[in-house]
């Protein structure tokens, strides 16, 4: 069974997106001290590293992340190579003929190439999805999406319209994936994110397994 | 498909261990307030509500949580009725019969009924491990142990020799799961902690899911 982590590794170092809550770890306690064992705090935005985001996010009066459907955040998915692209619009997802009955879609893009910079800054200029490519998805049954940055939308969409558009929809949205070493192709997602309550969103572990040959 | 989640939600009300710093939530930006999006950030112990120990948390230079084995996080588990057991040790474990290839254990106890109150004060007489227990589930060939309470080990044990013989054998614990509606039998587990590197421990999600009838 081929198990792959495309979770992005929580560090103090992990680039948050700007005006959010940077990411603070502290040993409070510590075997090296004499203390009998080694205790860490994490403090961290919700939307920090590998994270879904709940329609809470951006509509007021929207479910939160302890209300998502586990049966849509698991099972099968298609990881789609959009190295080329400049984003995600509707004629891209048109020209790469989506299987019919898929409800999972993850986008490798150029952007996963970014986690290997350990220490990078943020970018601006990520691959995200635009406004009729957000339309496309909702009218194509998809349920949960999945981008290799830190958001889903263009940098500077000061209204959210993206975002709006998928969640109005409950469609989920993972964020921060890092699908540098994922081929293209179906596998079983399982995408787990902490169950916050009442929250806008929640920091998730995310792998793929290879769909078992049957 | 049967999805259970056994996942403690998280508020910052939900118990945790005593001298461990408290959950903290708080929205720094809300679209109620006029802001683009709502916000949260969570401040909280790797060792609060559901979560896994790393051998780190014990094990001065033991593997921590990010370092932990995804295909033992994973697989084929064994929800086991404890509910009249005042402590697991290794009398009971032999009694139980559990058959034989089974390398992830789950105890339903009566700690469990402890969730049903969400205002609950910290519970010094949970049920847990015993040392001869301990020694038992890693001479058995448990790679995963679950517990319905915050630790594995007894309060008090202040030489925490429980989670040493568990941890000194990277038997992997999660502690905190809320198995109170599991009936016992057999499940898909899929234990998804945080990857947050070279820490001692990690929050999770976990799920169990009923095992195909093949």
């Amino acid at each position: 069974m081929g198990v792959y982590d495309i979770s992005l590794p929580i560090t103090q170092n992990l680039v948050t997106w700007p005006g959010d809550p940077v990411i603070e770890l502290e040993k409070v306690y510590q075997l090296e001290q004499g203390d009998v064992a080694t205790v860490s705090r994490i403090n961290m935005c919700v939307h920090s590293g590998t994270h879904v985001d709940a329609p809470g996010h951006f509509i007021a009066g929207g479910k939160s992340v302890d209300e998502l459907d586990l049966t849509i955040l698991t099972g099968s998915a298609l990881v789609v190579d959009a190295l080329e692209a400049d984003n995600i619009n509707a004629a891209f997802l048109e020209k790469i003929d989506i299987p019919a009955g898929t409800n999972r879609l993850l986008f490798r893009t150029r952007n996963s190439e970014l986690w290997s910079d350990a220490q990078q800054m943020f970018t601006e200029d990520f691959v995200a999805i635009s406004e009729d490519g957000a339309h496309w998805i909702t009218e194509n049954g998809i349920q949960l999406l999945g981008v290799d940055y830190l958001s889903a939308a263009p940098f500077g969409d000061s209204n959210p319209v993206v975002h709006k558009i998928l969640l109005r929809k409950e469609t989920i949205i993972v964020e921060g994936l890092n699908l540098l070493n994922i081929e293209p192709g179906s596998y079983q997602l399982v995408c787990m994110p902490l169950k916050i309550v009442g929250a806008d969103g929640a920091p998730a572990r995310a792998i793929l397994i290879d769909e078992k040959i049957e």
